[in-house]
């Protein structure tokens, strides 16, 4: 059975650890060896990056740095935790990745979509995510949830239009890549949402149904 | 008076301090207002990836990582420090720049130069040095300078084929942007270097004579 990789994205507060610990479960009940990380981060130099980006106290990176930041922890994180991960079969569960530069950095901070694009080439070559779950929701919605849990980061203080914003390029990229993305709608209740969620991955991934 | 915007490289322990000293002066001469600055660094993001990238304890970066950081500190300093100062009319004297990253990236790590020129491209849009400053030295020469200095950084630990490699991309780099570019013998005695940086340097630029 080839490895996958799956992808979970959506804006601040969406509930992404709530339906990445479904998906682990799935994985649990078949016996599928699998690892969970994250974007930024999964290794010590992209956390260190993730620090800088989210937390650093030199004042707001300009958007260009901020984007070439990103795949430099992408680029690490990919040598070598995610493609070594395939490569022995283990399936990759990640919060976040690529989609997610282009909803915020794109999206959000305007950047170019042909400069993303380029640096997703120069960056992953062919990988793309076999499996992206974009968790839909009002970004105010997150957001509140959010504040409820304390400070907020550099990106959960940006504008509610810059929310927005990232929220439209969510659903721009599923309808794009429909084959890749499934779309839960994230307002519902808990168990709904997993509910959801699972019959949507069995559906795009045979080997969970 | 166009603000020129000048560039010093050379292998590890060459001098460059000493000599761009010796820049400094020749403005500060003529009342050329000026700012001096490094790479990687110059902003305070741009220092914090210094940080991670020479002295990070996260075990050794990707090689594509550690570009990508590279860009990520030119993308902060050209648009906070570089650019602002040269349209104020202030000439920059930057301590390494991208020949920097095509010597030590390129030809050091082995990436391929039309990756560092995309990025080049995509960083720096049309902005090049108007003179660059080769030092040109044996680089055990000046490792072994730097030794005495103290605890070496990651890219000074690097083994002696690497700092070879080094050296002759920075040649070849001379070779082909000979319009550019004006290499010093910096294994003479320091008053000799002096003299022949000060008549290049005039050599290039009408408004240093």
């Amino acid at each position: 059975m080839k490895a996958r990789f799956i992808t979970i994205e959506g804006v601040e507060g969406v509930g992404k650890s709530t339906n990445i610990a479904v998906l682990e479960e799935m994985l649990r009940e078949r016996s599928i060896d699998h690892i969970r990380t994250r974007e930024p981060g999964g290794t010590g130099l992209a956390e260190s990056i993730r620090a800088l980006l989210l937390e650093g106290q030199d004042g707001r990176p300009a958007a260009l740095s901020e984007l070439l930041l990103i795949f430099a922890a992408r680029a690490d994180h990919l040598e070598k935790i995610i493609a070594p991960a395939l490569e022995q079969g283990k399936w990759v569960i990640c919060d976040r990745f690529t989609d997610a530069t282009f909803a915020y950095q794109g999206g959000g901070r305007g950047l170019p979509r042909e400069t993303i694009a380029a640096l997703e080439s120069m960056v992953q070559g062919e990988l793309r995510p076999d499996l992206t779950v974009i968790l839909d929701l009002d970004p105010e919605i997150g957001l509140d949830r959010v504040r409820r849990r304390g400070k907020l980061d550099r990106i959960e203080q940006e504008t509610g239009d810059f929310h927005a914003r990232v929220r439209d390029c969510y659903l721009d990229i599923a309808r794009r890549e429909a084959g890749r993305c499934v779309v839960i709608d994230a307002s519902a209740d808990p168990d709904v949402v997993r509910q959801a969620l699972q019959a949507a991955v069995a559906d795009k991934l045979p080997e969970l149904r």
